[in-house]
């Protein structure tokens, strides 16, 4: 671990701080027309300063969404090559009045930064650049030969990023894919996520009556968009959480015994869990499984949201005429998401109340993820990471998905190392998102570290 | 029957249209509070009308929320003295964009009027003061005594008036009371409504987590708030609309052998019901039962909206930590409100999900109300209305609510007339409200005729 690299990240905290601030302020929220031109603000800042660390051949990539930002330095002939990956988009801020500060206005508290985005992705993608300025600052060189591919559509399904990685397996040619936009285990404990969950994100439309009725003219005769598509939404899980949809668990892999034996020996307490990062009333979900099995391991289905009918202040006596909500599924190893998009469709149609019609839209789709973690790079990875935070690292999955690892598998066949820095109660796209600002500056030395292990 | 009377509505009916255009371009919601000083407006337009068509003893009652006016005529003694009852308050107008022309500018097509409120209740309404003007004008007194009770809170459970006739029984103190508010069972067929339902309407609340979580981190081990309420809301009726409530069918009063005998003689055409007025792929409810018996003598429960969670466009993968839905019951003789609501909290209480905690918020509460055909004043009634129409007059019920109905019985200890003029299509609650002009002029001239005949 190179002390004078270390050196540099420590006598430059507050400027890497006011650069990461400022573009925390961009409202780059990838899923609203209105914060389009946003998001062409924050791939520009990303692109500007990639330029001002010394990456070269920065290109802005226009796509039929947001752009993609490419950069590249390839001056270490013989050495292998790095593609750096991260997403310059966040999730929208609602609820807005749960914010304790604005989302966009990033404040400090308790060593922490409080902004949307801070933890996901645009702190954690950030220390990769400012990995880069560090090493050629201090070297006038770097380790490995480096490739960086960053988007502004991981929060709306990858789409665009997914065609050029598919359509450029040259330009992305690498050996393996750095991804930082996952957690720690636990505070202080280096820890490399080897599996990630697919996810299917759906829309259901549920249509009764032509128009808005009086529900005393027509209630007991008239179907009802609402309940018609909450009688059919209650069907999909039963109260166990274990989804109804036939052949949803067919596939499904189960952890291996070495994976359950490691999961068991994690510091994860489940009290805790519950209290301080769900703080509900109990835990749900399959019963005789694990908090981690059931979040790492098993297809869930979740309702994002629901909207239909009269919701303002006061009564309104209406049948609603239509109703929608967001449905999406998670899939584990080696579930096939377009197997498990028919199999839904059709639950959905058989299951349709009387009177009711239903449509389904689906918005993204992308399988499950595996990496081996004996391959080389993971290895250093891991000896890197331990290095600088001083611990053994542990190998989780997160229940999570990052569509991007199964294209960089898919089209250029490389392994990704998911080496993230957040923390467990980051409160990912919930109201006071945070980053905590020590894992912002060791995950700056780790990557480096990294790299100029990985390049020796 | 006056033909003078009937002349002088027909020559003024371009004057009588163009005051109820104003009147309706007034937005008198009375449950949104950015409409609540057009609420006052509208209060302030029924006292100045009443004045000028010869009403005395004007008064705008201030009360707890929205204004009432009274006002009376109490120059005939010896005769009967009838409480002309309605409301100028009016229904949201969302959705907004369903609306062919705006729904605060009265607009005339196909010999209707196309207004929120121009059916329910301000086009009924007026029609009453509109009979005043029309007698004094052409006899300088009237056949009865008259009082005029007019609120503005009917569409948000009618609480202050309620509370004004329970403490003004002197004050109000009549024979018989007239309501304008329901509508004939079909186009040119005159139509007395002896009974309504009364309508309990409630909020649901539920809560999760303590706020919105990743669904990817969190998504199998914490409840999720609209999947609760979905599970929760489902079971509150089984397929064929069946309220799962225990207990809630025992107070049930079937309607009797002569109504169902009336009932099946009414020109009811189900395929034409169901296309051109509810418009759904068929109808629901309860098998074994008529349409009308279904939405007249049975009890039933809508869920009038709900929302929680993210559904704005795109994706945005949250387990909700707050979910609310707005639940209705309209009930039939002889059900007790308050027993039907404590056994609608414990259901909610004993079928709230695993995780999740619900509360419910009693908006308003009221019974159901019948009343006796060979009432003396409901036979004059009937009566007037065949002279005017040509037709027999039909008795039928309504599935909807009229809460102050049930207080006249309650503190004045007198029956209602509910002889309204609207059509099964006008789309009272929903967009593109409208009222048939024809009925609106003929209205005048029935409530004219039926005072006549009354004070003969």
């Amino acid at each position: 671990m190179s002390e004078a690299t270390n050196a540099y990240v420590e006598s430059n905290q507050t400027r890497f701080l006011e650069e990461l601030k400022e573009f925390l302020r961009i409202p780059s929220v990838s899923t609203l027309p209105e914060h389009f031109p946003d998001v062409h603000r924050a791939a520009q800042f990303v692109g500007d300063h990639m330029k001002s660390a010394g990456l070269e051949n920065i290109e802005i990539v226009a796509t039929e969404k947001h752009p993609l930002v490419y950069a590249d330095w390839l001056h270490a002939p013989g050495k292998p090559t790095v593609l750096c990956y991260g997403h310059y988009d966040v999730q929208p801020p609602d609820p807005l009045n749960e914010w304790i500060t604005p989302p966009f206005e990033p404040t400090l508290r308790n060593g922490n930064i409080y902004a949307r985005g801070s933890a996901d992705d645009k702190g954690q993608m950030y220390m990769q650049i400012k990995a880069v300025e560090a090493l050629l600052a201090v070297n006038k060189t770097l380790p490995v030969n480096l490739k960086f591919l960053i988007e502004g559509e991981e929060e709306v399904g990858s789409e665009s990023v997914a065609k050029f990685v598919a359509e450029s397996p040259a330009k992305l040619k690498a050996d393996v894919a750095l991804v930082s936009d996952t957690e720690l285990f636990a505070e202080g404990l280096p820890t490399l996520c080897v599996g990630l969950r697919g996810l299917i994100y759906t829309e259901i439309e549920a249509r009764g009556p032509s128009r808005d009725l009086h529900s005393g003219m027509y209630g007991g005769a008239a179907p009802n968009a609402v309940f018609g598509l909450v009688e059919l939404l209650a069907k999909l899980k039963d109260k166990n959480g274990v989804i109804q949809i036939p052949g949803m668990y067919d596939d499904v892999t189960p952890p291996t015994a070495a994976e359950q034996h490691s999961w068991a020996t994690l510091p994860f307490d489940e009290a805790d869990f519950l209290k301080n990062e769900v703080g509900s009333k109990c835990l749900t979900g399959e019963l005789g499984r694990t908090v981690l099995e059931r979040t790492w391991a098993r297809p869930t289905l979740e309702v994002h949201g629901i909207a239909g009918g009269f919701t303002g202040a006061g009564a309104k006596t209406v049948i609603p005429a239509k109703a929608t909500a967001k449905v999406s599924m998670r899939m584990v190893p080696d579930q096939d998401p377009d197997k498990i998009i028919a199999a839904y469709k059709k639950f959905v149609a058989d299951n349709t109340p009387a009177g009711i019609q239903t449509e389904v839209r689906i918005l993204s789709a992308g399988p499950a993820i595996s990496v081996n973690p004996e391959h080389h790079a993971i290895e250093v990875a891991a000896q890197a990471f331990s290095d600088i935070l001083g611990k053994e690292t542990v190998f989780i999955r997160s229940g999570g998905s990052i569509p991007i690892v199964g294209d960089f598998a898919k089209y250029l066949g490389i392994p990704t190392i998911l080496m993230g820095f957040g923390l467990p109660d980051d409160g990912l796209h919930s109201p006071n998102e945070k980053y905590k600002l020590a894992n912002y500056y060791a995950g700056i030395k780790t990557i480096a570290h990294f790299f100029e292990k990985y390049g020796a």
